[in-house]
């Protein structure tokens, strides 16, 4: 393991005895070399006890660091265990954007509250913030960058940055804006440090090629910032005034929150991502999340065991056939639940617009073709040479060969139909503003089961009775 | 939509016009306005006599930028285009980390062509990055970046670094060695401008929190990234030398990378993830990826099949049982989907140590309890109240009382069953040094069907019959 990461353990294992013997000094030395990060991580895992101990030798100043780091869900419990005083230094201290996502985790009531002890400066910034919702790239930026005017020289620029000098946030990159404070360009701060003094700003500045509305959706910043390989993203508003910044940590954290999001909606989730730990997610919530799927899937799998009432005849006269059904019926599963990952991953990487549907299915469908006539002769050959060699009931008149066939049929028209429901159907919600995710791999599981079974059956009806 | 990107979909839609006209000096003007990923999106989409024309039209100079942003599978034959002058231009004109990592792309013959085309200057970087593997840190990384001695005053420090002036990824952060290249500290570039010129570098440089070493896995620095918001973090070696920097834009990537991978894994497909987009991944690759686990999983669900001829009599002497069967199947399924993409998303997220997997089993077993037996309860309701309306044949002495509380123990046992499998297998995976992911969704639910298959009949055998 790197040193690196060897320390920072040990460090964590000391600052677990400190918690254990509540030795608040002890605590305080060791969390002073830990990332607010990691303290976030390891304030987690704390019982409520502890928590407190925490939040008391911590202090407000340095919790103010950690608390931006804690699940939306800790936020509110973490600044009630703070007096008022300390929630004020609290909010004080954090920055614009980070305050608005603190805002926006507490309760209605909560918010009021909290609102009020935000000091009067930071007033306007976090009230105009709270007016976007928190998956836009309005709710996600800041409002603290370098700014500076189209008719200054670099040395009124460098002035009016020092004052900013201390936050490091801010001056990665400075905006230009004219008098209406639309965006004019950019400047690299090194553009300020290798020109005169006397240089006016207008003959130095670049153009800034990637702007976002705020209202556009969080996603389409972060699908910017990885076409672009961007740090920064100017936010503006429809007249081109400039309004913030977002910063390349925000679209590490929506591409990993909204992956992680499809990922679940694919096996069935409901609801929003939990953003605690999977140990530290109450079962009751796990159960929310997994239970409505659950049932709404069962109640569909009915439907399969009606089509296995209905030909009850074919069944029972030649039971022989129960050896491929589920094969039949996963074999249409998996390549549907593949074939459903492939076109939803092509949407959300902005691939497939809505004029491509007939080129995915036409497609899927040759797909299909191939995998299931591959498939099916597979599965014929072990039908007609290696079955017969266990033996088995057949019904008078059926051969192996025969048999063989059936199944080989079977499987290919089931594989065909279940690439073409796979593709379709994300497409199809998409359509009909559903998120694709969301009719991903266990509904498509349970829909072709159906068509498994009527294909199977039917074509053994028709080919072997 | 936003201003900025109708404007870019009116210049690609003219550059396919001039594409099609084969109007080399239109196409030049209109692709000048374009960012270069764009080009390379474009690109993809040609066929082999418009990649000529793209090739020849934008010159080897401004091509070397958008060779960078190709899928790797495309790097050879685009760089096959030009004559073996211009090759050397491509060569010399992109970074060092891209230089490798194109030369990486290519077989194994035409890397030493290429490698004898590389500039004795650029020589040994790219050789010593070639000696790292490519989902390494020292495979990431770059070499091109500011970095000054310890001993310099900040005017030595601007001398030093004015000639690298022009390149833009290499002045965000300055680092600091000392004579043997051990690495002691950064630089914000405006504690360079905010100093005065006889000020000590030693005086004023930050200690480097965070360090990668070259052989470690690129996951783990992308994780550093998204723990600490970084936006550079330096590779060093075991002895703490300085060998070169990651940037976050390479963290976006990999976590791109990562997470389409195990979406791709968790739906039973082989191999790497294609590079291309879906629709330009040819038919072939698409089969390759996907066939093995079908045949795989096909020849896994015939056990099923085995169970149900092993219980011919339980099923043909009440065949009503067959209305639930592929319910008390699929629900296996289902939980055992969402148990394993909680657990491989919690270990991917480095949650899950060693150490837990007890407490992860524990959890999903009780959750188990609580979903199975809520799930039979509302189909035993289902059964007992429902089902009878529409009639059946049930066998003599049984009740549809009786018949709905199997049917919910079954889909209790079954679902207990299932997240136990789903949650320990990806475990149990992980410990064998197999990727978790592969043996998520599609493996889990072929194998808790046959465990349905028996539960169900075992139940309904002493239960009913």
């Amino acid at each position: 393991m790197h040193k690196e990461v060897m320390e920072n353990n040990i460090l964590l294992s000391q600052l677990s005895d400190a918690v254990e013997a509540r030795d608040a000094n002890l605590f305080l030395s060791i969390a002073e070399n830990l990332h607010h990060a990691d303290l976030a991580d390891f304030y987690e895992d704390l019982d409520d006890d502890e928590h407190d101990f925490f939040t008391a030798s911590l202090g407000a100043e340095k919790f103010s660091k950690v608390i931006t780091d804690l699940p939306d869900t800790m936020v509110e419990e973490s600044l009630d265990r703070f007096s008022v005083d300390d929630q004020r230094e609290i909010l004080d201290q954090v920055s614009d954007d980070d305050r608005v996502d603190l805002l926006q985790d507490v309760s209605d009531e909560s918010r009021q509250k909290f609102l009020a002890l935000v000091e009067p400066d930071d007033m306007d910034a976090t009230r105009s913030l709270l007016g976007y919702k928190e998956d836009t790239a309005g709710g996600r930026m800041t409002t603290v960058y370098g700014r500076i005017a189209l008719k200054m020289t670099v040395k009124e620029a460098l002035d009016e940055l020092r004052g900013s000098y201390s936050q490091t946030e801010s001056l990665a990159r400075v905006y230009v804006t004219d008098t209406d404070g639309k965006l004019i360009g950019r400047l690299r701060f090194r553009d300020l440090a290798f020109n005169t003094w006397d240089t006016p700003i207008s003959e130095i500045y670049l153009p800034c090629n990637h702007t976002i509305l705020a209202t556009a959706d969080q996603e389409e910043a972060a699908k910017m910032f990885s076409q672009y390989d961007l740090i920064i993203l100017p936010v503006v508003d429809t007249s081109g005034r400039l309004l913030g910044i977002i910063t390349y940590d925000d679209a590490l954290e929506i591409i990993e929150e909204e992956s992680a999001e499809d990922m679940e909606k694919m096996a069935g989730f409901a609801g929003e991502t939990s953003e605690q730990t999977y140990l530290n997610t109450s079962i009751s919530t796990h159960f929310k999340r997994r239970f409505p799927w659950l049932l709404g899937l069962a109640f569909l799998a009915i439907a399969s065991g009606y089509v296995m009432i209905r030909f009850e005849d074919v069944l029972t006269s030649f039971f022989m056939l129960s050896l491929f059904l589920p094969m039949v019926v996963a074999a249409g599963g998996n390549t549907g639940g593949q074939a459903s990952t492939m076109v939803i991953r092509a949407m959300a990487v902005g691939e497939l617009g809505e004029g491509n549907s007939m080129r995915v299915a036409w497609k899927e469908l040759r797909l299909g073709l191939i995998l299931g006539s591959l498939l099916g002769f597979c599965i014929a050959l072990f039908t007609i040479f290696i079955l017969p060699l266990f033996g088995g009931t057949m019904p008078e008149g059926v051969t192996y060969l025969q048999f063989g066939i059936a199944v080989a049929i079977s499987l290919t028209a089931q594989i065909m139909t279940s690439t073409l429901v796979g593709s379709l159907l994300p497409i199809g919600a998409r359509k009909a503003n559903i998120d694709p995710a969301v009719v991903a791999a266990p509904a498509i599981t349970t829909i072709v089961d159906v068509s498994g079974m009527v294909i199977y059956f039917f074509v053994a009806q028709i080919l072997l009775l």
